[in-house]
């Protein structure tokens, strides 16, 4: 008897294989008092320094195997077990506290791990399971439970686990690991993040898997759908072995789209672009084909950081994303911190709605002399290639107008220090505020280009946080009062001759694209591995026929008729 | 030489006379342990007995000096100090802690001050100051220090203090006490709701005003420009006196207006409405000559109570508003609890932006057996006059469709059950998210009226919480962004023939209404005590150049632009 279960796609494909259960032995860390304080130091350091050999020799090997960016995660993460602040806090515990090695560990990496993760970022959730990845190595070291390692399969499986940790990914050979299935995690996990940038397909969240399906057992598992399903017969293996196929002949036709600019079936030019983190990003969107980077986060500057980033360190991160990007279009993004993005040597006040509070360029207009090294960093950097500079969290006028005369005020600086910039820099917003997006026509009067940030927009639109479970429901990019948001936004900045491009989530979503491709979008910005499908897709949508889509879609009441009428869409391009 | 000191005008007028500087002995209130716990609870029950006979003589003076109306404050002071829970609370704290009287009473007033502080709603404000100035009583008989009595004030002064208490504002006289100025509190402080309601003069907010004036100094008082003058020579006070008796006659010009309907110069139509908390405020609606009730808000049943509130009790509670009404509109807004608002007998989950949360009509869709009581409740009491039934926080329309389908039900089970109600009630929703005034025209087909909230709509839109100190300078109702919405809220409804509303601060702005005229507003809900200058300013205002300054509006870029147009305005009236 076959049986579905459902979980959570998180990385599209087909894959059908044994299962390899990975079971990991329980780690129950229990406080302890220790009289011996000499002794439990020496244990940890002892297993500090395994842990950065080990992780060492996983560098080397998976840098011979897959490469130098795939290794450089094992780079990060010997930082991690070797930093210096971290040890010091472990060892004020133990002295101060007597408790032991282990529980030291785990409660100081869960201390960084809970605050990274309660940032709104991928970047920084992604530094968050690094942390929870290294410190539970040194603590199975101290505990003597054995860890597992992946580079020994040899046959094609489906892994199944808990979870996957950022280093059990890494070391995942696509050419035997066809699949992966966990009991936890969703789109955002870092096995999620993962899986889309390997391409293993990969379905997270669902709750029970290592106990649903036995090891050895061949299975099926659809990443598109999010679905999973066991005791299968031939027939139905032979089935899926052909859905498998076919996806990854698809898979082969959209690498055709590699090269070749982003049209329109009637061949307008659109723009394809990639939303990045950091600069170890900007490979991943030169083999996807970007046209650009249309969102350079610029925050990973100052939270990997224990004090602002000065004007020197800024200047040579941006330089190194605009160099490497060949002249395509790099827009960075002023900092965009507060809300839930903290920083450990700066003191944000208490606020009871930290998301309608005292952040990104609220922040940088109140605190001058940081926004300056930010900003003259850019302008150094912009004789690199095609810069724009973007504020975030644009409200009112008044805002952009300050916020492009502080920039004037520091060209003037470099003026008269006689040093290069670009003279021609674009300095563009976000548009994430409604009272932005309503107002459109008149910031394109000063504004050069806009970039519509879907995921803060929903949210403020809807005044619904879409963090808070019990008002999720409410997070709908395609209702009908958000597409005439970005209606407005679009058409204002068209009446002033401005491109208009969108930076959130919604613009790498193929039920989006259309809608954005007939609300007359110029360029859109999304995950790297987003990037080949959607061109795809743009080449078979006539902009008439979107443009029709769009003013129907405008017209209606709710976002499911919106999706449907989309579906339908969709389905008669085939 | 004179001095001019600038604070925030609370309540508009002039006054010029002589300063009364009220000192209050300052309670040093610190812990300490006793001993003969038996002789602490002795003291306690002592005090409370005194204040609770104090203030039932200050209830009776009052009476028979200004009416029953203010005197009932008194009567709630009283069940505060004679609170038996609180007591038990006090007592509780003292037999297990064993520390003195004066600080049990003080931290647990406390924190019952602090959870009414916290929530943004103006009466709740109110009742946190009825429990510092109760508490304050009770402890300064603790503590035997001397308590202020106005009562005895028999000349014409200005009253300087740190800050005005609910009791001491009762016993103003208004023939003696000519104005107030205090060094806290803002626009919605207790003492600035009081001065407006006394109609006395009043500026707050002065920091050093009871060191800056010597008590008897003859100082002058200009609230509505928020001004207080020093060092004044006879020629300065003339003129002060013709300015107040200029601002008493156009008071008294006011009044002309009470009994007449609202109507523009050239004799269009409009309807002048009140905002209220609870029933006691009907009787300041009346006076005040409202055409009805543009909002009533159901939280005071909630919140001061320990269970959700029956039926019954909603029921007789919604009756006695209509009845006192006498067959004018009442609008009812159903339960707007959550985001600041919290009930003591239930448990809402924690958010990290409870302002983009788990409240008002998201609570009552998800709780139905708790939002069927109050529109039950609604239904009966509909048949005693016009009834509007009202939903917070609507983001989309089925949300606004999943309410009214729920209304219908509960009409059906009135019809089984042989219950009268009024089978023509309205039901509408206010326009307060973003998403809703966007898509005003597609609401309108369901919505049988609109009522614009402009406190929370300017929040979203701007994505800034205004009672955060570093973002509140974004609370600009007036700002391009803001009268676009607002416009398309009225076009929305007035293209299916629905009458829109507005109950938010700003609907008796005179700064805005003007504005809003012209931008085709139909209803303007208010504090009953702006509801005559509303009147009188509408009957000097051109419907042709309202409209035609609202769209030169419509096209600026800022606040500041748009504020600086309706000055020029209105200077033009005169």
């Amino acid at each position: 008897m076959n049986k579905k279960i459902k979980g959570i796609g998180a990385s599209e494909g087909i894959a059908v294989a044994k299962a390899l259960v990975l079971v990991e032995e329980h780690m129950n860390i229990e406080q302890k008092q220790v009289s011996d304080i000499k002794a439990e130091i020496e244990k940890l350091e002892n297993a500090i320094s395994i842990s950065v050999e080990e992780l060492e020799s996983l560098r080397q090997s998976t840098e011979k195997k897959l490469g130098e960016e795939k290794a450089a995660i094992f780079e990060a993460h010997k930082d991690i077990a070797a930093d210096p602040a971290m040890k010091d806090e472990y060892l004020e515990m133990i002295n101060s506290q007597k408790v032991n090695a282990e529980f030291a560990v785990h409660t100081i990496a869960n201390n960084y791990y809970s605050m990274f993760m309660e940032m709104d970022d991928p970047y920084f959730k992604e530094r968050s399971a690094d942390i929870k990845d290294v410190s539970s190595r040194i603590i199975k070291h101290l505990m003597g439970i054995k860890i597992v390692d992946l580079t020994t399969i040899k046959e094609e499986v489906i892994i199944v686990a808990e979870d996957l940790t950022p280093s059990q990914t890494a070391q995942l050979d696509k050419k035997f690991v066809k699949g992966f299935a966990t009991n936890i995690g969703g789109r955002t996990s870092h096995a999620a993040i993962m899986a889309r940038s390997l391409e293993i397909p990969a379905v997270l969240g669902l709750k029970t898997i290592t106990s649903d399906v036995k090891d050895g057992e061949v299975f099926a598992l659809d990443g598109t759908h999010g679905i999973v399903e066991l005791g299968l017969d031939q027939k139905i293996i032979d089935q899926y072995q052909v859905q498998a196929e076919q996806f990854i002949a698809f898979k082969n036709e959209l690498k055709k789209f590699k090269d070749v600019p982003t049209k329109t079936k009637d061949g307008q030019e659109k723009l394809i672009e990639a939303n990045i983190g950091s600069p170890t990003d900007v490979e991943g969107v030169i083999e996807n084909g970007g046209e650009g980077i249309g969102l350079f986060r610029s925050e990973f500057l100052y939270m990997d950081n224990d004090h602002f980033p000065t004007e020197e360190e800024q200047f040579v991160a941006y330089k190194n994303v605009m160099e490497s990007m060949n002249n395509k279009v790099v827009i960075i993004r002023t900092l965009d911190i507060g809300g839930d993005k903290k920083l450990s040597y700066f003191e944000f006040p208490h606020e009871m709605n930290p998301f309608l509070g005292y952040r990104a360029i609220r922040f940088s207009l109140d605190k001058k002399e940081i926004f300056r090294d930010q900003i003259r960093a850019l302008l150094r950097a912009s004789v690199f290639g095609q810069l724009g500079i973007m504020f975030p969290m644009i409200a009112t006028v008044d805002e952009f107008k300050d916020a492009k005369a502080f920039v004037e005020t520091c060209k003037k600086e470099l003026d008269q220090e006689n040093i290069a910039y670009d003279k021609n820099v674009q300095v563009g917003m976000m548009v994430e505020i409604p009272a932005a997006a309503v107002n459109a026509d008149q910031f394109a009067k000063y504004a050069d280009f806009f970039s519509i940030g879907t995921n803060d927009l929903v949210q403020y639109s809807m005044a619904a946080d879409r963090m808070s479970e019990k008002v999720s429901y409410l997070y709908q990019p395609t209702n009908p009062s958000l597409l005439r948001l970005i209606k407005m936004t679009i058409d204002g900045g068209h009446a002033q001759n401005r491109w208009v491009g969108m930076c959130g989530e919604m613009a790498g979503d193929v039920q989006s694209i259309p809608l954005l491709m007939g609300l007359g979008l110029d360029a859109f910005s999304m995950s790297a591995s987003s990037m080949l499908r959607a061109r795809q897709l743009m080449s078979q949508i006539d902009m008439k026929d979107a443009e029709k889509l769009a003013n129907k879609a405008l017209q209606l009441e709710t976002d499911e008729q919106v999706l449907a009428l989309v579906d339908d869409f969709l389905n008669n391009l085939k």
